[in-house]
């Protein structure tokens, strides 16, 4: 029979595609995994990073300064693939979930306490240009950012709070930032949608230099004695959650970019 | 010119192939993580299921009854995948890590508490015959487990346990198990390599119906009365690490698998 060059061609060419590139396909497919970082593939990286992570939000780790540099890209998928936020929509779900058992008496004095930073508002987007916490922290930088007053709020952290408020609870605002930023602080809370608190407690000149751990047990212990009883506390740091006068339950949310002693 | 049939009818195979084959590769490699269960991707379960595991490791979910049937094949993953190992290998390394900076008097009173339970015993294999802890806990057929003493030791709280003894901590071991099951947790703790603790503490008759963080507090107590430093504190469930009398240091072993109050 006869047949066309062309049509062989095309065929040969066709045939050729098939036996260079599949192979080519399923070993993009497997080296995304399997490419090594410094001698580490990255899978053992990412699982190792899934473990630090693991022990910094159940504070096994204890004080640490900075993230882990070969962990800043699994931080990065983190966050930009939605994994965080739904974490802390699960605690924040849970949270809510315990605030509807508590019985209101109605007086006023039903409290939940929040910390601010990281837990109302997300200071995710200086970190993001700030090396994802594994850059030492940088205090004047931050405060530069800080009275921006442009910190946006977290989707679950505004459903839990007006979630709260809607139940009748008083809301506590408890946090290490500084009594000279309150205005700002307040701007920022507004325009991310946060009103009607009862309290915003900031450091005075006499917290200066105290444990976090310090100030803010000190801090809910003037509000048990105002006569509130703290059902919950919701904050990304554990110093923001242990001490004394701690509430009745404890929310951590979930915070792996740094660590407040 | 003239070709062979053969030839041209190969390459026209050929080519075929890779028109038909590989749309099937790439659908294949995604609907691994889009195919819907009972509605939900995969990919979002998958996701849901990360967020529970965190929610029960950081004490977020507070009490439950029994892993959500839709997590058993994650949780599968996350043991038979290696993750738990790596997340309990990092705790044990952040524990012994402090371990080493702890100043040891010499006199014994230098102390550390281990729970038994998926603390140094690990009973994955009774949970794997019984849906990952997404059925009811079994109080007769779970102790029938224990009384035949083949549970393992997990490779790094071996590791870890052995370390503090070479330091020279004195161990404590604290369980929830029964006065009775002494002999056979005894056994079985060697079988598994652990020697020289200096208390194995179980419940007895004043102990029952205790919740474990009363009763643990209390045991922590007296020896602490007996002029034990609890320096550390090892175990897999929240009330093994808090309550009153609690170590300077305590660190939580993964187990997403049950909960006791």
């Amino acid at each position: 029979m006869a047949c066309s060059r062309n049509s062989l061609v095309s065929f040969f060419i066709l045939g050729l595609f098939t036996v260079l590139i599949s192979p080519a396909i399923s070993s993009r497919v497997l080296s995304s995994t399997k490419r090594p970082v410094n001698g580490e593939s990255r899978s053992s990286v990412a699982s190792y990073c899934e473990s630090w992570r693991l022990a910094v939000e159940t504070n096994n780790a204890g004080t640490w300064k900075v993230v882990p540099s070969k962990c800043v890209s699994s931080l990065e998928t983190y966050y930009n693939g939605g994994q965080f936020d739904k974490d802390y929509n699960v605690v924040a779900r849970y949270a809510l979930a315990f605030a509807k058992t508590v019985k209101i008496g109605g007086d006023g004095k039903d409290a939940w306490v929040f910390d601010v930073d990281e837990t109302l508002l997300s200071n995710l987007e200086y970190y993001k240009a700030n090396g994802y916490g594994s850059e030492p922290y940088n205090s004047k930088k931050f405060h530069e950012w800080v009275v921006q007053g442009t910190a946006p709020g977290f989707d679950a952290s505004l459903k839990l709070y007006t979630g709260l408020k809607n139940i009748g609870f008083t809301i506590i605002l408890l946090t290490g930032r500084d009594e000279a930023e309150r205005r700002i602080t307040e701007k920022n809370l507004h325009d991310a949608g946060y009103f009607g608190w009862e309290h915003l407690l900031l450091r005075g000149h006499e917290d200066q230099g105290k444990a976090a751990v310090k100030y803010k047990s000190e801090q809910r212990s003037r509000m048990v004695k105002k006569g509130y009883i703290l059902h919950g506390n919701t904050g990304d740091q554990w110093s923001d959650l242990q001490g004394f006068a701690v509430a009745d339950r404890s929310f951590k949310v979930p915070n792996p970019i740094y660590y407040i002693a």
